[in-house]
């Protein structure tokens, strides 16, 4: 758990209803920084949270941001460095000497300094480890074991575990003399067995309403969800949201308690994986609002290539009625519509069903269901917009064949985009293939043939 | 909160590493509908967990669901309902009798009753509320005193407010004492001032931990984080991540305590803003998987009307070069992929503009600075493109002006993409528009445009 909270901040009747960082604060800080006004800085930054921080360091120009950390990088508690955009804190630690990173490592909670460490590339992560301290390097280790986005990885390992037969009394003095080892905060109080399995769970609220003779076991909520510790992290955000759990034992192969995730761990998961389709639909990386302008370049290219290879596809098809074009130019005029009706189309029926297969809302039960409902709507639209394309093109060119063969192109084209927007992602998925990645591609390569194919087909057919 | 704990669920083996419901369990309860298998569906159902119940109803179809509703409805946890897709849940509850419906309402928590009665339609609501108790009415009048989406609504009234100058032992005692007054399960209790003013928290980790002698004024954190009960969920669900947060108190205008909210009923509304992007820049409705065909197809419809609108101006642009193209039909076969390659890189842009709006990533102080490097990734790429595609079009067609003409056309239509795919939404926000709504049709307009302008201009120019 990051713990952020900052026992010296007041509260001030401005701060109410206000949250984050002014754009104000940052000029400041840049006016600063251009004349040298050393006590200003140290002032502006000893004020802000640490949130506050990250978004400062955020916000600001490369190298703004690199002489701030340069002159004043100790100013910031290390819980700063943890809340950093991934890509950005990978820039900003292998920018600063490896003795301060280490500093800043020790100082976190074991998730978030193996969070950290395994950010940084292999060559700096050798020069901090020898840097750490021996208790440091052992828990590091530990989670080495767990997979990369595992439960195993995200859970800490300090946690209140209370044998079954004990009593409330007796566990209230034990969390009153055991302070040191345990946790800062909790919600709940695991109850095991003698083997480590854990037998349920009693929230605080629980326990501090309990009689002190009272034995656990009268306490203890047996609706436990427990987490196999090599679980993947986008599941255990699912766990949490379906089943609205505020923590969570994670468990070895044993099924023994080994840690314990909490919703606070998993909101950020929770708002990564809500947002990660978008980006995986257009082809963008989540850090690349702070990747440098090549990386980003080249990360862009390859999914801009595969679309290129779409779009050559889309222009054979157009070359193989060049004849019919020459003779007709208010084809070439048209054509576009077409397609890009289609794609549109495709495109929306294809993000319900890539959502709903994230969310698991859709799977084998109604995956049928949803594409015949999706081909109904494309049918639907495909026979409004034929009208109403079908009409303005018989009268734009005072062709009312042209308008015929456009209107049939178009629901030909827009049934094709309920189908497969709808069918493509399902057949993905069902084949294991991440449905976010290559869905749009191979829609768009559908909607722009058959909508060309279609168009200049029947064109050539009926008008030449 | 919703409290969805059963305290008779037990543990097996087999259930950890699993969730959620298996399409098996649904396949089952659809042969026992199909054989009116009563006993069998019974036993199924009282399986269940909340979860499974709510992924089961929105998992058949609307025959079947409206069957086990009539005949089992009874069999199922009020708190299933809560958790359906609200289009799902209006559906599901207005086929069944008002009566039974006031039933489920007035035993669920203010906050979920107040959500669901406000999502039924107006006629409906008239129903149930005659059939309500004068409780449940009065504490859903006091929740309709806040604007929708709003931290009031999303507040439990429930929580616990203790006066400054207590210890921790009358704390302890008063919480033992009032248990029927108290919320069922909370993680902070508030330090309040005669005023009602919050003076501090104290999470329960903190006070189980104390000395029965030890004031509550030495364990009372100062950093809150009190949310005016106006403030919009999606802002306090930022709030929430932001500052990882547990709990936050709500106050009045004159900052007075008045509820409380937990990051568990933040974690549905984080969820929702995450993938609320994806739906819009698509033009699709978040309960489109559980609308009707025909409502689904209309709100559909709309977006695709304003995108033919796009694609129309596009064909305008086409048409003024139409002897172009007729002298020369390759620009026909190869004018589609300029503007698509256009759309694509222009979306890859918009797509990281849009979401870093969203987080705040994005604001004043950095907006220049992204178009700028958004400009210059989509001048790089285009000089790539360009020569890729300048080459493959100068042999392809034997015409090496052409593909000069091509490739120039690219360079120019992918500066212009991330040129516009950064700065629209950073303008629409700037407007106070949502650039999720309109920013897609607005950057096709401007890819499609240019890209056949350039095209077909510099053809015009150079080529005939």
């Amino acid at each position: 758990m990051t713990n952020i909270r900052n026992e010296n901040d007041d509260i001030s009747a401005e701060a109410v209803g206000q949250f984050g960082l002014s754009d104000d604060t940052i000029h400041e800080i840049e006016d600063a920084l251009q004349n040298d006004y050393e006590e200003g800085i140290t002032n502006i930054i000893a004020d802000l949270s640490i949130a506050d921080s990250a978004e400062l360091l955020g916000k600001l120009s490369e190298e703004n941001r690199q002489r701030l950390l340069k002159e004043y990088g100790a100013a910031f508690d290390p819980g700063v460095f943890s809340e950093l955009n991934p890509e950005l804190r990978k820039d900003t630690l292998e920018n600063m000497p490896p003795r301060q990173v280490a500093r800043i490592i020790m100082d976190l909670d074991s998730d978030d300094a193996l969070d950290m460490i395994l950010n940084l590339s292999p060559d700096f992560q050798n020069d901090i480890i020898h840097k750490l301290s021996a208790k440091t390097r052992l828990t590091l280790e530990e989670g080495l074991n767990f997979p990369e986005d595992s439960a195993g990885r995200l859970m800490q390992r300090e946690f209140v575990a209370i044998p079954q037969f004990w009593t409330a009394g007796k566990t209230m003095d034990y969390l009153r003399a055991a302070t040191d080892e345990l946790p800062a905060e909790f919600f709940d109080i695991f109850v095991i067995t003698p083997t480590y399995h854990v037998a349920g769970e009693i929230p605080l609220s629980r326990l501090v309403r309990a009689n002190r003779s009272d034995k656990l076991e009268t306490l203890t909520l047996g609706d436990i969800h427990p987490i196999p510790a090599g679980t993947d992290q986008e599941e255990v955000a699912q766990i949490f949201r379906r089943e609205n759990l505020t923590s969570a034992p994670v468990v070895d192969e044993e099924e023994r308690l080994i840690g314990v995730i909490t919703v606070d761990d998993v909101v950020d998961v929770i708002h990564e994986e809500a947002q990660e389709d978008i980006l995986k639909l257009a082809g963008v990386d989540h850090g690349d609002l702070y990747h440098a302008v090549l990386s980003t370049t080249g990360f862009r290219f390859r999914w801009l290539f595969i679309n290129l290879l779409t779009a050559i596809l889309a222009s054979l098809v157009i070359s193989l009625f060049g004849a019919t074009i020459e003779e007709l130019v208010a084809l070439a005029v048209l054509m576009p519509i077409v397609a890009s009706m289609g794609g549109n189309a495709g495109t929306q029926a294809l993000t319900i069903a890539v959502r709903a297969l994230a969310t698991k809302e859709l799977s084998t039960v109604n995956a049928l269901r949803v594409v015949g409902k999706e081909t109904l709507v494309g049918t639907l639209n495909g026979a409004a917009f034929a009208a109403i394309m079908g009409v303005i093109a018989a009268l734009w060119f005072d062709n009312t064949i042209l308008g015929l063969v456009l209107g049939t192109a178009m629901i030909i084209n827009l049934i094709m985009a309920g189908l497969c927007g709808a069918g493509i992602p399902i057949l993905l998925h069902r084949m294991g293939s991440d449905p976010a990645v290559s869905s749009t591609v191979l829609l768009t390569t559908v909607t722009d043939v058959v909508g060309f194919f279609a168009f200049l087909g029947l064109a050539a057919l009926f008008l030449i």
